[in-house]
């Protein structure tokens, strides 16, 4: 059912039809006999599931968790201003990226070690994206290779790199290879990370990556230990981004700008897209919320390209008002290490399913029919 | 005394008179041993009474609850500005509407299922009206029929639509003769319902109708054991409207109306009323507080129609706002249905009853002594 | 030692002396062998001391206590904007009120049952006022005689009063004999109150007044039982209050004034000075904090009469706020009934001059002198 | 190593080089197995280690605590606007105040008694901030002689004074001699503190001064017992700066001011330079933040002698906004006490560590190499 759901990304609304368009198509995870509804009550089953250590290294963000708070907050504080009786029989949810088309606008963020939340690793999450027929972008801090993951999923897979220095380059060819052979659709340049930061959480629960753990595009294994498992990718510049443009056809995004004038150097030198991020409020404490900075870069961009989002996106209704302020696309990280820590890939297209209801949900009780139509005027 | 009271809606206010005048008609319903005095203390005292799983779908908003919390935050954030010194020894608290007078500004909306909340379901809840002399709106999710309610009250009642689409039609010109048999003084579409929110709570409650509740004018029982008993209008539209405007003489309102654009096209098309409501926070959570979006659309109105607004009303100094803001009336759901549960029909009357008391004080202490005299100055 | 301090009202701070100068002359209560140092060190404790009922009746604001809440929050957020190296080795507190000379700007506000917190009642309050050497204005709820009042004193009383419409007034003059007999200095008019407020807490605790508590000046012991033993003023009108100067020489104040179009009806008819006040946020909830409606009233007064503020002072930095924003002086309510019920006269004494040397601290620390040197430039 | 850092103030960021670097140098601290990570971390770890006493006179605040509060607040709410893909290969975090050279922008306040908490008082505290290469300002309020405390630190020290009047002056001189011989290179006075503030917690707490405490700069032993030992400056006056001015050469600093008009009639007499401070919350409760005075004051000095700032400093991002808005560098007060407590010299170059890595992680997560490129463009 949920393939001919994507084929059309159409549901159906009139009488019965639409109330069974609206359960999500995955089987519903429960535990302790109470079903998990939301994301976060997978956030708060996931901290039962997960070793205390590992929870904390994913749930924790920088310093005193401003920035973290502010995501939600932000998000939270927008109203929305809906239409009623408008003929929402039929929604069309689909989108088209770099010429890929997107059953909704939701993206799995790259996030690092699958291995600490499932068994399995990015496997699994690939299983999940698959059935919940979203993209999935894989870290360079992937526990598993590749070609494993790219053959759990029937969707396109796109790539995050941390490290393009010159002194990495030859590693990073070899990367883009195996990245074109596996089917990657678009590249990821994470620019927010030159340290860690202060993940004061992940620091007192003493967070050290397990030692059997591979992390085959981040082979530093020593620098990794060193730093509590902590990648960073050190002093990265422009020159770093035009060097990987120059060597490779795929689409590139720059995930972590929060400031327009990197937004605009970003589409003059010819970037195919943005993401707007503050990495989960894991790297600077008290940059703004992501939602914050979002109608600053768009007006500065000026559509030259398509600007994402992540940070903070929990439930349908986030989606709609990122894209209300000009996001094509929003991206979620946390909420889906936790559906793969309490359900695996049932899990994993069990959250992506909620978010993906929530947002039918939020364009048809705004009178919303098409992305088209979600602009600021859906706003209070 | 209430009769007395009712005919002339003025309140004596001089020595031991005034004093009398204050107190509730209705008996005061305690629980262990200690008063209700408030509408808070009902919200307490009907989560002891009411089964989890009842109390959860009554209680619940929708997604994070942040529309239902607005609801009283903004409500709460609004200041008034009293003058002192008035002659304030009758005031009159009455108001006409669609011909009908009623004793003050109140009207009690329409929920579903009272049979959750009291064995007798809406004839429990209408002997309450009557005693509180109130009208009572009977929703089409009504546990029984209209002749049982209308016989308990001597008060009018109101009946309110989910459905109007074609299909429907043949139905709902059944329910219109019911309706005007049973002397029914006007109708409400709520518009605002094409899918049942997110109401994680009552999800997770895992809240069902009981299978031996009938729910005569809303015969779908398949669609409603789908999805958990709750019901959706479906993709309704304003031809739908329109076309029970040409089935009926009977004044309809809309209800579930926050853009002002929505409101000045109900005025364009003919509808007698609107409802500004976010059908208590229950819809899509993060549409704004009734009483934020309540000034914009009694400006845009202009006096076409009158304007009523429910969702978050909880004290007698919260009617007084929204009138001075512009609203004709309000409503209440949840509280009286929490009356209902601890008390029934002496519940009902006396939250009702209290709310009056309060709204008379709340007219005394600001010196306004008839509802013309509250707008906008009785705001800091 | 006190008494030389309020004959010059002058605190030398060089050296030891302004140490000295700076304890409070009254013996510190102590319980459990803590020393009561703030206002709410004495809340806490009348919590203890006070039996349930009493403690609710005295504590409670009306309804939600939104205006209870706010009467802090509003105080709490103003900033101030100290000068520094100003030679502050003396300093000058006192004013002159109606031809009264004050040791500084605070009032005992008039409340009512004295006999609650303590079983000698307004005489033990009295003893306090006079220990800290400030003004009590005695409330027409008293539950002792004027004359065994003032002879406890040796600062001078004034008198409050409720109501004085016609049928009242025989007994007003009689009052208004003993008043002048017992060398009242100023009369007071509660005009926030023609019936009580939503008092919510109080009515949970079932307060009543005690059979054996006479209350001389407001005789009407069955409507006090009727509502619990709470007065009301009923209609008083601005016919009243000018009754009232016509048939006496002493300045009159209204308290409770809230609106600047009250205020210069007050001006105008030849009031003596004006009460800005919520009633301690037990009348109406929601209406503004009393320093909120300050400046406001200051603005339309424009000095023709002394503007006075009750309601939320807790600390010596908010009589130096609402100085700044145009009061001659302050009152407090409850916080002197908590030092009665902790330690009779020395609890009010003591309560007192917390505030007066919390006041001394205020003016050293942010350059001030004198109390005309307090104006808006001492705010941020 | 720290050495080979201080001597470039730059950060190699390349590679596994960064990483080292950005370890403090000196051991980590822990205390029940848990690793001290943060200076919050400190300040409940030293709740553990202080008696309730000494910890309630380090911790509290004036009044209410409420400026306490908005000095973490105000910080709290400043948002970032990071650059990102910037060369921050090597930052230079170094300074250069009066001809000194700092290591990165931080000193350590003046604060009494260290003896409180380090048997060792203030000799602990020089060694510390000689680990970790800071400038500490001794407090005339020391429990150790200077000689004992210079010679403990290979860092130059600052001395700070409360009382400069004439009848103090001979002593003054004398101490000015021992400051010069022990290489002070600058004078604090403190401006802010003609008495002292209502430290209600302390108070309760009944914090004495214990009797073997010396305090060779501030003898007036039975002063300090009247007050709980706690010191007063007593009526200052610009004319007792100008005094200290004629008789020293070294640069003096004001501490205390918040109010623009001081800082211009500082910059107007010669005085070196200025220290925005609201002494830590701890004299007037409701003055602003520290970081909310600073903006102004910056404006009205017109860079004609450099702005300092204390109160509230609790992370690196705080030091880099407060540079944005203006100041040169920051002072620390409780952060280092409580480094102090729970692990002595360690615990105190411990805490100057975690600031300055976060300070350096700032710097490179906005994209600042120099101090000079941190200007307001680095606020959201």
């Amino acid at each position: 059912m949920s393939g001919a759901l994507l084929a059309s990304t159409v549901l159906p609304l009139g009488a019965k039809d639409s109330k069974e368009a609206l359960q999500p198509p995955s089987k519903r995870v429960e535990k302790n006999n109470s079903p998990l509804v939301s994301l976060s009550d997978y956030e708060l089953q996931a901290r039962e599931e997960l070793p205390h250590m590992a929870y904390e290294y994913i749930a924790c963000g920088a310093g005193d968790e401003i920035t973290l708070r502010w995501n939600r907050e932000a998000l939270d504080a927008i109203r929305l201003n809906p239409r009623v009786l408008v003929d929402v029989e039929r929604i069309d949810t689909s989108l088209t990226l770099f010429g890929q088309k997107h059953r909704f606008p939701l993206l799995l963020a790259p996030t690092a070690f699958h291995r600490l939340a499932h068994r399995e690793g990015e496997v699994e999450t690939a299983k999940g994206a698959s059935a919940a027929q979203v993209t999935f972008v894989v870290s360079s801090l992937s526990t598993r290779r590749l070609s494993d993951i790219a053959g759990a999923t029937t969707q396109p897979i796109w790539f995050q790199f941390f490290t393009l220095q010159k002194e990495r380059r030859a590693f990073v060819k070899d990367v883009l290879q195996e990245v074109k052979a596996n089917g990657c659709r678009a590249l990821v340049v994470t620019v927010d990370a030159p340290v860690t930061g202060a993940r004061n959480r992940s620091e007192r629960a003493r967070f050290q990556l397990p030692d059997d753990f591979d992390t085959p595009y981040y082979p530093d294994r020593a620098g990794r230990k060193q730093s509590g498992g902590l990648p960073i990718s050190g002093s990265l510049v422009w020159e770093d981004v035009e060097w990987l443009r120059s060597v490779t056809d795929l689409p590139i995004l720059l995930k972590g700008i929060l400031n327009p004038d990197d937004a605009k150097q970003a589409a003059r030198v010819g970037i195919s897209g943005i993401i707007v991020s503050n990495h989960g409020g894991r790297e600077l404490d008290s940059v703004p919320a992501s939602i914050s900075a979002l109608p600053r870069i768009v007006d500065a961009v000026e559509n030259k390209v398509p600007i994402l989002m992540d940070s903070g996106v929990r439930r349908g209704t986030d989606i709609l008002k990122a894209l209300a302020l000009g996001a094509k696309a929003v991206l979620i990280g946390r909420p889906y290490l936790y559906g793969l820590a309490c359900g695996g890939a049932a899990g994993v297209s069990n959250v992506t399913d909620i978010l993906r209801k929530e947002f039918d949900m939020a364009m048809i009780l705004t009178g919303r029919r098409t992305l088209r139509e979600i602009d600021r005027s859906v706003l209070f």
